[in-house]
């Protein structure tokens, strides 16, 4: 990941700044969860300097939601598929897919650390969240922009994401292709 | 809470004990979350010797859940009001009160924190939910011997349940009575 990083912007200190501390992070999560770091270690990590951290993403609750955020937005962009339906199916594939793998619960976890840490906990995820759900409102747009009727980017989260995640986080029911695709049909 | 358990069972040792428990329990959850305190803390601030904690619970996971649990089931208890639709809409009352609460969101976060706990973790996880869906069931099973047509109880957790904790969890938006009432309706 970090190398194609590099290789898209050549020469870019910020960019290669950038990318060794979304690789520091994602280890540090790995190794110690959520909550168990600080931004001296990512620093230490990344070989930067602390204070260039704080200057360009000002607390670690930022840094943290900058970092799913580009994860999420490269492991689960959200589709173009042509049609409602294709957009939504996929996008519930990627999502199922994301959540079940090795580091899935990566979002909630993220979410409920920083809904517990204050004003800018709660600042770092509402930006993490406004972020992705512009880009769902996107996708419902060019369905409407089409001509067909889509739902309310609310709907998508409260019966298709939130049933997803709930899933995993309770271990409740399995993820099959079938009961994916059914979330959508029924929204 | 704790005088209203000692006079239910009155001389009960082990019964004051487990109120200790639960009261120190809470206070620490309060003070410092999920994950920042150990059987050690519990037990020095409960009066009681760590070595009966482990005794009675075997570990600080099974201990959570059991107090979880019994704050669940005091705070919501699965209702008996004489219809599905009757005790699905009060269900949801209560769990949205539960989680727009002071400790609001404390299942999802010791789901969390206990899925990244190893085995231990997650039969404590499995314990409590596995009780809870026990009592869901038993109130759809009430719905159908009155010949009425339940949902499954994994519907209810996809499509009332979920809903509300991610809303809350994600802060997407309100949970009016009508919206309440609308998941009820819908499934």
């Amino acid at each position: 990941m970090e190398e194609q990083e590099r290789a898209r912007r050549p020469g870019g200190r910020s960019a290669r700044v950038r990318a060794a501390v979304h690789q520091a992070v994602t280890e540090l999560v790995g190794e110690r969860g959520y909550g168990n770091f600080t931004i001296g270690d990512i620093a230490a990590r990344a070989g930067v300097a602390d204070t260039s951290l704080y200057r360009r993403w000002g607390n670690l609750q930022a840094l943290l939601s900058d970092v799913l955020l580009a994860r999420l937005n490269k492991q689960s962009p959200m589709p173009d598929t042509g049609s409602l339906a294709g957009d939504l199916r996929t996008y519930a594939a990627a999502v199922a897919r994301e959540v079940t793998g090795p580091d899935g619960l990566a979002l909630v976890r993220l979410a409920v650390a920083l809904s517990g840490e204050g004003r800018q906990g709660l600042q770092a995820r509402d930006a993490l969240l406004a972020d992705r759900r512009r880009q769902l409102q996107a996708m419902l747009d060019r369905a409407r922009d089409r001509g067909e009727e889509p739902p309310d980017a609310l709907e998508v989260l409260d019966h298709v994401l939130a049933p997803i995640y709930m899933r995993v986080l309770f271990d409740a029911g399995p993820l099959t292709p079938e009961y994916l695709d059914g979330l959508v049909d029924r929204l």
